[in-house]
């Protein structure tokens, strides 16, 4: 894990079957993988002098013990909770006790999906959330947090 | 109006009450004023070679009038259509007739505000939503917009 | 406006984006005009020595301001309240003053499409509704009406 | 039963108690009898040039025999479900078989009755569907069926 | 049937598995079957000078078509609709056009039973209702008609 | 009290504003007097060796008390809960304490009147419930108390 | 717009249909015209100092409007939003920049007509509420707001 | 009790624990005591001729019982039922015995409160409603009755 | 009806427009017909030593009087009550006097389809449910019979 | 009543039928008395130098009028309000004057009974709740109680 | 991991507790324990030439990354999701990315269980689905998926 | 683990999140730590002659494998699920098969925050609950269950 210190060093985290991004489902999701993304916002933060720290995990207490591990090591969070968006109180509790901005990010409009994908458990303790752009939305994100962190 | 052709032109909706931005109420909405907002979407226009028109009013039907006429003169829109945002089926409708990607957003992020304001009329129509960064979002919106028009 | 007498005249209403009626969206709701159908009803109303007043509107206080407009004057409504039909109040109460029969009408099968436009605001006052026709049923709707009026 | 071959003709199939009609509560339906309604029926059949069937029963299973029998042999069905509107999964599951339009009619304004009989099991899956004219009601949806049938 | 004049005649309704009555689930419905309940209808009939048809079905469709042919031809209704208690708007419809007094009876308490039970489509038109008796709940509507009748 | 021994003794509670039968609103709960009622239960007690015990109150803790006062002193109760059915969880527990069987009974058909009148807090813990019948119900609970009484 | 200065000056808005007041359902709202009242309050304001503006309109987005050029220029606000009680939440985000005491009227008692109309959108963001009074209901309002302003 | 005769004369009722109104929590609802409010009306009632008595009880029976005590004893009433506006059928049903006009207060406005106090078992039943504006509505109720009562 | 002794015999019954089954909408449910199955049926029974009895019916009291005949001559039940799943008290009824396994078969994938074919009024009572597997779901349920009966 | 001083004095409140602990339905609430818990609870309080107040009542305006009594005579309150826990508006506006931690404690788990039981009136303005535990609740209440008063 | 190929392999998933199958609970699950239903599996595999692959998971994760491992390796899967069944989007994302038929299986009748045990999170994107019949299910599961795959 | 035998053994499972008590947010959950609570129920342990095991994980996978690990090993559980609370099908199944009795506690008063708090999928399977004390709370916890193990 590197996070030595906090100074402009944000954490992006991705939900379960983000690892398989670009691989299946295409049509849903796009053919970018979580790679390319990565690297999109590796680039964009060399560029803006913030470094950028990467999780992806199937498993809620992983990415719950993750977010712990950031408390004090970094300024913002881009999280893509994917299916435990809909169902995680325990990734929310974790996200409450974050002093910096979080940002709440879904590649596919959710709102074109199936109704239980309609709520978001993080969505009122977020700084924001952007839905629907694809990958860009990682960048969007990333220009927000960028404007945002001190 | 200035909507001679529709290439790389993009409509800038705002509605009720938007026209009093950073004058009442700024620990909701901030202090910048929606003159401040569509200056510095003219100026990222400029930049980016896409032609930028505004709109802003308090009646549903004026909205309606503006995004019909908007078809065929231009290649986006960003709304904001807050208040409408939760109860017009009327402005839904005529996103509904729009060719071209339509980007929803919100100032605030209403998921911390009552609930008739988690709801959109509008968001299963609209290519993507951004909720919650303030004035920032609009930039997110534009940065979003100019890479999905041709 | 032509509503000299009230003696076997009756009043057609539209609402929201019924104006771009034929140019979009043709799947939906087909690609008859609504001058189209005006004429046909003209026609109609010739045939049946009833006079037949037009009347769109993308504005719910305009149509407000109509109907209100139509009391005295009249004998008969033949309204499509488009988007309005789900959401408005304001024309539930000035249909609601008329002493004349009204007959509200749906181009598309509602029933077929979202759910929020399964409910009409109007059915319960109106004295019937016709559902799915596409332009034919504002014939209908003039058969119904030439039964009804003295 | 009368339905030699399916060139121009059409089934009108109404449910239970409305062997009654014109006989009790007058107030709500009305005094005409079905038989008036089906000479009135057979009439406009004629002059049109459309065979026109009948077929009333209180038996939610021989209604939905009627309606398999009709398959090749009629070119639409009038249908007033009457009770079985609200309730029949049978009946639905017949009239999505059909491949020939559809129309459904109701003789009073449901929406000014109990809730109950606000919702309709084939309101989604007919073509069109007409409500509270009356008598009327069956010579609308003939004049629809009219313009449907080849 | 006997139903030759309507003088202080009633008719007893029951519908589905009310046959099985007394051969089947004895602790819900107790060992009385509809025979022993009949006799001592018939009975209480004949003191009281009153007489009594009975008629039980298995089919909706049966009980609509038996309540109609009541309709001037007795004084008062016992139903005990069973299943189709919860489920059946063409009884509901057939009741709504008795213009006597209608005794709604259930043998068991059904609020102790599955909450679909809890719900009557007769309730609301009927002169009364008993329920959680037994078979006792018959005389207890015998004795309520008897009174009710002229 | 009157409630020496619990041989064939049984109660009758009224709940409020049951004292103003007969004086209020006869439209909708006749024009008998609680007095009237009483009197004929007493005389039918006579006939039947069954002694009645009566109580009315206005007060749900007083209703409570009561009931409780008749364990062991009585073999059974019809109670009349009137407003107190549809909102007392205090008055469901006291009789969820009675060893023997309780008879609700309501004057009125409580399903034509205001949906929370169609709830009953005791129903599923009752013998039995007759609604709909007024005064008459009463005579019907004893019917039915004296059968299962011992 | 006699608006010119602040000190003592009150609006009353009143919408949709009210225009019509005293000219139609005389039973539902009385026979008092909006003039009639207007005149009234005036009267009153002259005896107690206090300068009262008057605005009605069909149109959502005018009584915005309206709303927003009364900031700085009044000292409270009565508002009757009649049909728009229960759908706008423009303008009640118009009434939630007011830094003065805003009070709701209705002239009947909305709970004793449809259910949509016992839900106001500005109800939880006025100072008080008054319903049911009639054109009473107005210096109701007065008397109140002459004690709330300074 | 002081009412003699019913010659222009009202009762003011007052529910549970707002014979602490003044005493505990004046965040929400000021600091005036239910005597400063009582002397208040009274002196209200000298000046109009009107007799004005008063009752406050914590028990719901003894608030029925008041009123039923009313009837033809007074020609208005007044009542804040406090903590039982919400649950309490008995005093509904003994307002709804009232011959007389009954005008509801609440001296918060509930619908800046919890969810259950958004909902009134009065407000169907009673003349009017005034919510929210302290003391002073007591002095609206009383201005709007002495305007009803002949 | 070929029931002569229960010793390893079952019964197979089959709801409303089954009989149409591979004629009409085979996408949905298959080109096998009804007859199909019964054969595949019949020759399995033959190898297992159990007999086969089939029963279809469009009418649900049809359905009802079959089950009930079949108490004391069979084993097990096959139902697949198609429509009436969703909609009849009076089969659950029939099927919970059934002293031996029931087992529950649906065609097509029921949650795929419209939500009111989600709920099942049998589901809590048969013995399982085989859901999606089209005629192959017959002889799972066959196979899972052929283990339950002794 | 024994509440000179408020000094380490607290009150015992218990609900309706609680009179009745031990004497019947033992298998849900065990067969202590609430002597037998208030014995208990008076020496517990003994030892730590804790005066303990008493109260027991079927009447919801004597638990009111008792709660507001102990306003500045007590530290704390362990209420067990039983039956009126989940209706009573009164006890929480009576408990939400207190300046002192409130213990809400149920003898049985409720959440294993009738879900109308799962809900309580006063759960979100108490200190703490304790549910499921008999008698051993009391002292559990008092032990937390005797932690928090100065 | 034995998947080498995927030529006739299947997989068969077992969630939270299945591995205390046998071992707890009989009453509910049986006393077959998963070794058990495993070997069946194995040899009906054997006998059908098809491989089967088993796993057993308490973690939502792990099986979550177990059927994005099978994706390629395998041609069916059987699983039985257990406590995930009713909250995991996270496997319905999994298994909604595998292009190969799915049957879910489910050992007891979940219809007679909680009420939050009747939705599948997985109910409608699986080929079919097995409910109620112990372990026989899985057997039933894999006659299906014999006749599914190539 | 130290779970040797289960002679007076109880295990405190403690959920996600709880890791960092003591760390963040202690105006909802106070200062101490985990390690305080442990230690201090280690002391009372001791003192009672109990023997105390700990398990603290984000893993809701983890936390059901430590459940099944303890049957057999432990007389009792104190749990306090945390976020798992309201989501955990799978914890709630093991805490199913414990044949000892569980304790639920929740630090906070889980009534005071989000709606989605209220509910616990264990609440009505666990022998009784404790919310709203902070740290004291597993003492009480403690204090009941060494009340009921052998």
């Amino acid at each position: 894990m590197e996070t030595a210190k906090a100074d402009r060093r944000i954490l992006v985290v991705n939900g379960p079957n983000l690892n398989m991004l670009g691989k299946r489902e295409p049509d849903v999701y796009g053919s970018t993988t979580l790679a390319d993304i990565n690297l999109t916002l590796k680039n964009l933060g060399k560029e803006a002098g913030i470094g950028v720290d990467f999780f992806q995990s199937n498993h809620e207490g992983e990415i719950v013990t993750r977010i712990q591990q950031s408390l004090g090591h970094c300024k913002g969070i881009i999280i893509n909770p994917a299916a435990y968006t809909h169902t995680s109180v325990a990734i929310r509790d974790a996200i409450a006790m974050c002093d910096f901005p979080v940002v709440e990010i879904h590649l596919s409009n959710v709102y074109k999906r199936e109704a239980f994908r309609h709520k978001s458990m993080l969505r009122d303790i977020v700084h924001g959330q952007i839905t629907g752009f694809g990958a860009v939305g990682y960048e969007m994100a990333f220009m927000a947090l960028s404007r945002l962190i001190p």
